[in-house]
C-alpha cells in the first residue's frame, strides 16, 4: 500500500518543533520520502491513495507508555470509592472471572479509542499477554507488551516463554522484562528475575511509588523506600522504566537518572485515585527521561493523550505555583517522543525517510484549534480527540473520519462486549 | 421547527439521574410532549423532522458560567508565562485593539465551540455587551451578559442603560449586575453599584479570590478578605455569583452560603494560571450553590465542558485525598444546573413539558463511553466533545454532527479570524 499525504502541515518534533508545508510518501510500513516544495500534480508515481490534508496537521502520533487495555470492561464499574475497596471488591473478583475471549474483546474496545484518539503504540501490562500479542497485531496497532509478574497469576517460567516467543513473533509486537509491583511480588521471585535480565541484557519495568502508602509498607518491610530496594536487587542496571513515580525521595530521583530508568507519569490516574501529582518539574530538571501513559480505563477512565498532556502541564503548573512552569512543546514530546524511548521504539519525533510511519493527521480547522496562534501550544491546551482526523500505524490506516479498519465488526465487538459484561458482573448488584 | 426526537435513552437531573427510553417532542422552543412508552410510528402529529437518537443519550445542555467568549483570539497565543505578564503583555494592550467588528468575530468562534461542545448557554463578561447581545441572538445560543465594570472601560451609566435595554432585547439573551473584581473598581464606584442594585434587587457577579496574592493585597488595602470587604458595602444583598472563589476563609463560606450567593468553579484556568485549587468538598458541605464555568480561552486555552467537569472532580479527590470524594453526579448537576442556577436560567435539569429546549444529544457507542456500566459517571470520567451529536438552544438545532447553522458562514469566520489576529498582533514580533 502506497500513499500519498499532501497539503500538510508537517510537525517535527525532533528539535525546535518547526512545522513545514509539504507531503509524506509511505511505503511498506515506513515513511519513504518526504518533500517541502509543495509541488503537487507533478509525480509520476503510482500510488494506491492520495490524501489531500488540506492544511491540516501531520505528526508522529502519540505513544501511551503504560496501559492495562482490557480494563475497559472497568470502565465506570467502581468510581468514586477508596481505591482498596476498589481493588478488593471490583477490579480483583472481576478480573478473576475473565476468559481469554473476554480479555481479546476488551481490548479490542481499547484499541478502538487509542487509534479514534490518535495514540499509535501502548505499553501493555495485563494477564495474558499471548492474547495481548495477538489482538494488537491482528488490529494493526503496535504493542508493547511487559510482564506483569506477581505472586497469583504468573511465573518466571511463562516470562522466559513469552520474551523469546513473543520478541520475534511480529514486526508490531515487542515484549519487555517486568513485574507487577514491588508489593505484589516477594522477594526470592524478584531476585531470580534480576538474574535473567541479568543475563538477557534488558530493561525492566514495574509500578512504583505510586501511593503514599505504597512507600511507607515498603520502608516499614524492607527498609528502603521502593526503588532503592528494588534497585538493591539488581533489577535495574539495565534501565527500564517506572509508572506512576508519584512519591519519590530526591536521592531516589538521583539514582533513577543515574540508571537511566524512564518515569512514566500518569496523570489522569494518579487525580481519580487520589495518589497525589508526581514531582514532573524536579525530575524534568535533575534529567530523568519522562514519558506519558492513560494507565488502565479502570482507574482513568478514559485512554486520552490529550487529556493526559493538558492534566500533566497544568499539575506541574498548580504544584509548582508557577504558570511559567514546564512548556507545551516539552509536554508533547513526553506525548511522542518520551513515551517511544521508555517503551524502545525509534523516538526521533520527526517524520522523515526512513522511520515508521505511524503518523497521526489533526484537524487545525476545528473551532477549538482556531487561531492557529501556536500550533503546539493549541495541541496541549486546546486539542481533544475531536481534532483527530486520521490515524496510521506502520503504514496502514487504521482509523479514518469517525471509520476504523481493524480487522474485526467495531458495531458487533460493541454488543459483544456488553453481554461480557453483564455475564461478567451478573449477580453482582451494582 | 416541530422536532420529533425518538429512540433516545433521556436522562433526568432531577433527582436520581435516572435514564429511560422515550421521545421528546419540541415545539416554539419549549419541549411540548415526552413520552416513554416508545410507541414510534403511531404519531399522528405532523413534524418538520424526526430525529432517530439509536438510542444515544438526550440531555440538558451544559451551561457555562464564566466566560470572555471574545478571548478566543488570545488563545494559545500567551501561555507558559507569569500570570502578571501574560496580563501586562499580552492581554491588556491586544484587547485595546479590539475593534466590536473583532470582538463580534472572535465571540461567534467561541459560539462554535460551545455548541459543538454541548453548551448552550454561556455567562459572559466582557468589553461590549451590546456586541455580545447581538451576536449570541443571532447566532440562535443563549447568552447571560455580566457587566463588567470597571475603573477602566465602563461607567456606572453605560450599566444602567444596558441593564435595560439587554435584559428586553431578546428571549435569549440576559443581562445581570457585575463588575470585573475588586482590585479594579473603586469604593466609590462599588457604593454607587451597591446602590443600584438594592434598587433593582438584583443579583451581582464578579471575579473573586482567584489568586492568594489578590487576597492578601485586598486585605492590606482593606483589613478584610475580598468577600467580606465586598458584602460590606452591600454588594450581596440579593445574591450573585463569584468567578473562582480559590482562597476563601471558612468564615467566608459561610457567608457566601448565607447570601445565597453561588460559587463558580474554573478549574481549568485555575491550574492553568497556577492559581490553585478551590475547596469544592468543604463548599458542597456547607451549602453552598456551585456552578462550573470555563473561563476564557486565554487562560484554559478550551471552552469545553467535559474537561471542566473532569478536572473539576478529579482535582477535589486530589486535594482531599480521597478517590471518593465527590460523585460524578454531582459534578454534572453542577455543570447543567447548578450553572443554570447561577445564571438565572430554569434550572430543573430535567427534560419535561414546558421547559426550554435547550438539549444535548450524546454519542454512547463511542468507544470511550462504553461499555454502559454507568452512563453519568462515563459522561464524566471519560466523556469528551467527540461524543456530542447535537446541540439544541431553545428548540433549534445549531450543531449537528460536523454542521453548524449559526447564521453564518463558519469557514469564512475561519479566515476573518485569522486576518484580525494578524492586524492585532502586526508588529509583534511573537
Amino acid at each position: 500500500m502506497k500513499i500519498r499525504l499532501y497539503n500538510a502541515r508537517i510537525l517535527d518534533l525532533s528539535g525546535d518543533h518547526n512545522i513545514r508545508c509539504g507531503e509524506v510518501c509511505v511505503s511498506g510500513g515506513l515513511i519513504e520520502k518526504v518533500s517541502y516544495d509543495n509541488n503537487a500534480g507533478s509525480h509520476e508515481e503510482v500510488f494506491d491513495r492520495q490524501i489531500d490534508c488540506h492544511g491540516n496537521l501531520l505528526m508522529r502520533g502519540f505513544n501511551n507508555a503504560h496501559a492495562h487495555s482490557a480494563m475497559t470492561f472497568l470502565r465506570s464499574r467502581a468510581d468514586d470509592k477508596p481505591t482498596p475497596i476498589w481493588l478488593k471488591d471490583d477490579v480483583f473478583p472481576n478480573e478473576a472471572k475473565l476468559t481469554d475471549e473476554d480479555i481479546a474483546d476488551f481490548q479490542r474496545l481499547a484499541i478502538m479509542e487509542y487509534v479514534s484518539g490518535g495514540i499509535v503504540s501502548a505499553m501493555d501490562m495485563y494477564l495474558r499477554p499471548d492474547v495481548t500479542a495477538e489482538v494488537f497485531s491482528k488490529a494493526g496497532m503496535r504493542a508493547v507488551i511487559v510482564s506483569g509478574l506477581n505472586d497469583f497469576t504468573s511465573s518466571i517460567e511463562r516470562f522466559q516463554d513469552e520474551f523469546v516467543r513473543l520478541n520475534s513473533m511480529h514486526p508490531l509486537i515487542s515484549y519487555k522484562a517486568g513485574f507487577h509491583a514491588e508489593y505484589t511480588c516477594r522477594k526470592e521471585r524478584l531476585e531470580r528475575l534480576s538474574e535473567i535480565v541479568r543475563e538477557l541484557k534488558c530493561p525492566v519495568y514495574c509500578h512504583l511509588s505510586e501511593t503514599a502508602f505504597e512507600v511507607e509498607d515498603c520502608v516499614r518491610r524492607t527498609g528502603c523506600t521502593p526503588f532503592d530496594y528494588l534497585d538493591s536487587l539488581g533489577l535495574f542496571e539495565n534501565g527500564g522504566g517506572i509508572y506512576h513515580g508519584v512519591h519519590l525521595t530526591d536521592e531516589e530521583i538521583d539514582r533513577i537518572r543515574d540508571r537511566g530508568v524512564h518515569v512514566v507519569i500518569n496523570s489522569g490516574s494518579n487525580c481519580k485515585l487520589a495518589s497525589g501529582i508526581a514531582p514532573l518539574k524536579k525530575m524534568h530538571d535533575k534529567g530523568i527521561r519522562l514519558a506519558l501513559g492513560t494507565d488502565g480505563p479502570a482507574s482513568n477512565n478514559s485512554l486520552d493523550m490529550f487529556r493526559e498532556m493538558y492534566l500533566t502541564s497544568v499539575l506541574c503548573k498548580l504544584a509548582e505555583k508557577d504558570a511559567a512552569c514546564m512548556d507545551a512543546s516539552f509536554i508533547l514530546d513526553m506525548a511522542v517522543k518520551g513515551s517511544a524511548g521508555c517503551m524502545g521504539l525509534e523516538d526521533s519525533g520527526q517524520i522523515k525517510a526512513g522511520n515508521p510511519a505511524d503518523m497521526i493527521l489533526l484537524d487545525l480547522f476545528k473551532p477549538n484549534m482556531q487561531p492557529l496562534n501556536n500550533i503546539v501550544k493549541n495541541i496541549v491546551y486546546a486539542g481533544n480527540v475531536s481534532n483527530v482526523i486520521m490515524t496510521m500505524v506502520a503504514g496502514r490506516i487504521l482509523y479514518e473520519n469517525g471509520e476504523y479498519d481493524l480487522g474485526f465488526d467495531t458495531e458487533e465487538l460493541l454488543a459483544k462486549c456488553a453481554a461480557r459484561c453483564k455475564r461478567i458482573f451478573s449477580g453482582d448488584t451494582k
